[in-house]
């Protein structure tokens, strides 16, 4: 899947059915998941978070992650991304065929703990374990490894959280042999100036390779305007959730991701190749909300695209008068 | 009012009791506006527009105007802005004693006609007038005379407005003898990139003390995103509504403006200074919702302020380690 950023500037990486889908108490029925995913890639979505290697007790509305996984990877150009808790999760990652896999740590310990019911140090004996498993594997076979620093930008049950400690275990998560660190506003506590710093930070002991991907919540109002703030300074990858359906259910207080379809509309309109069909994803909500009654959230969808916009073009504004001009 | 910025880094302009009243059918009682107003000023906000000096009929909701800005006039520190459609309003704004007026010009005539029922010709002789008005005062009585740039970045009739066009629009405007332009995105069209590209090219014709200000609407949830943009290459005077109470009812399928509150915690989150106490801020709602029914939004307001966060500090996050973890 080396070929992901072809032809596109952005990548947006949906995780609706991921942290959408563990938030709510409905279960969506298999079936409508693989109708949403199916109908997201054939938006352009070209990364999905399908589910989460956790048991079914903990989180039923993920029961079926395997199957989906399974479905996923037939769909052609589609990364198929899914998070694992720990080894264990991992390995049924791996078998179901999963492109991609992301370990959650959490930066503050206490969340961690409430999380995963693990400290950092039993998290890094998962880590462990799962590069042992991949390396086991052929080169071509081996799922993209991610650890996703979560509660990055601070935690609803420790408040603030120390930039050097984020640091920290991003160093540690690297050297045990992740390919890539993530980083997650679990709780929404982040703002521009922070976000820029943090990423700043991490690529200083990191290097820029370590990190191209930003996980937000739009809790206090903020989603866009940090995910403006990393993308301003080089971030290529931001997750989102279509309706902004979801967010964290151990972390108390924290909402939902940033609602796809309107970063979407912010990408575009800036002139950014995300290789998404907006109307095509506004479409998808139907499916979404035909089979679970929870809320969704946006407001491109209520509002709909400018009179006049030409969606996929060189942006809204920025310098191409004549060519919207014509229209 | 040579003063307004001491001490703060951004000023943030409270335009609820114009913008939010004149989008809502209730009409706010004026004991109920001066309340407002007043526990606005006591929670640090610095600039108002407490109305518009239009005929009671088209706006009964801003009937008392004139009122409003005679009281208002006898806060301290409170800078007084009212909005004024043509040169008979800002007769009025200056006989209450407005400290700032402000003329909208639509830089889409459709609009214009719609809105003010004028060419735009029609409204430059309108501009004239205010000129000729203010130069007979003596300089420390003439209130500040802004010309704001409305539906600059795209018009719910028009569809897209040509960057040259406001900056035609805005040259006149200086040229007729405005103190300042303001840009006002009416229709909530504006993305990040369009933003910066738009007050470049102002700043580039006019100058950069020509235009400090800018109005967003968050029709697309893009309102703080663009604020950042904005903030980013220098503005430093933002338009907000408390509640994100407001919008423009003369603008198909435009909805408020950016909510005050979500504002203030991502400009103090970012370390920047307002000056404006943001407990104090949110205890304001209550004010409003007694006294009119109409739904207000905002996400900061349900989600409160991050765990340990503190107000007026240094930021969060961003560099000052030492400073939160000893707290």
């Amino acid at each position: 899947m080396s070929d992901i950023m072809s032809g596109i500037d952005v990548l947006v990486s949906e995780v609706g059915p991921r942290d959408g889908l563990q938030s709510i108490k409905s279960i969506m029925p298999t079936d409508a998941k693989k109708n949403w995913i199916k109908a997201m890639s054939d938006a352009g979505i070209r990364e999905i978070e399908v589910g989460s290697f956790v048991p079914a007790k903990l989180l039923p509305q993920l029961a079926d992650t395997g199957e989906i996984v399974q479905y996923a990877r037939t769909i052609p150009g589609l990364q198929v991304a899914a998070l694992v808790p720990n080894a264990k999760g991992a390995e049924a990652a791996i078998a179901a065929g999963a492109h991609k896999i992301t370990l959650p740590l959490s930066v503050s310990e206490t969340h961690s703990l409430k999380n995963l019911r693990k400290t950092h140090e039993q998290v890094f004996e998962e880590v462990k374990a799962i590069v042992a498993l991949l390396k086991a594997l052929p080169k071509d076979k081996r799922p993209h490894f991610e650890g996703s620093l979560s509660t990055a930008f601070g935690c609803t049950l420790e408040g603030y959280i120390p930039e050097a400690q984020v640091v920290k275990l991003g160093e540690r998560l690297m050297a045990l042999g992740c390919d890539e660190v993530g980083l997650a506003d679990t709780t929404g506590y982040a703002n521009p100036a922070q976000v820029k710093h943090m990423i700043k930070a991490i690529w200083a002991a990191l290097g820029k390779n370590a990190l191209t991907g930003i996980h937000i919540h739009n809790t206090r109002g903020l989603g866009l305007a940090n995910a403006l703030a990393a993308l301003d300074i080089g971030i290529t990858t931001f997750d989102s959730s279509l309706g902004g359906l979801g967010g964290c259910p151990f972390a108390p207080g924290a909402s939902g991701n940033i609602v796809t379809e309107d970063l979407v509309f912010m990408l575009d309109s800036m002139g950014l190749k995300t290789g998404i069909d907006l109307a095509k994803l506004l479409k998808v909500r139907e499916i979404v909300t035909a089979a679970v009654p929870d809320p969704m959230y946006g407001f491109t969808p209520d509002a709909g695209v400018p009179k006049g916009y030409i969606q996929g073009g060189n942006g809204w504004g920025i310098g191409n008068d004549t060519k919207l001009a014509a229209e």
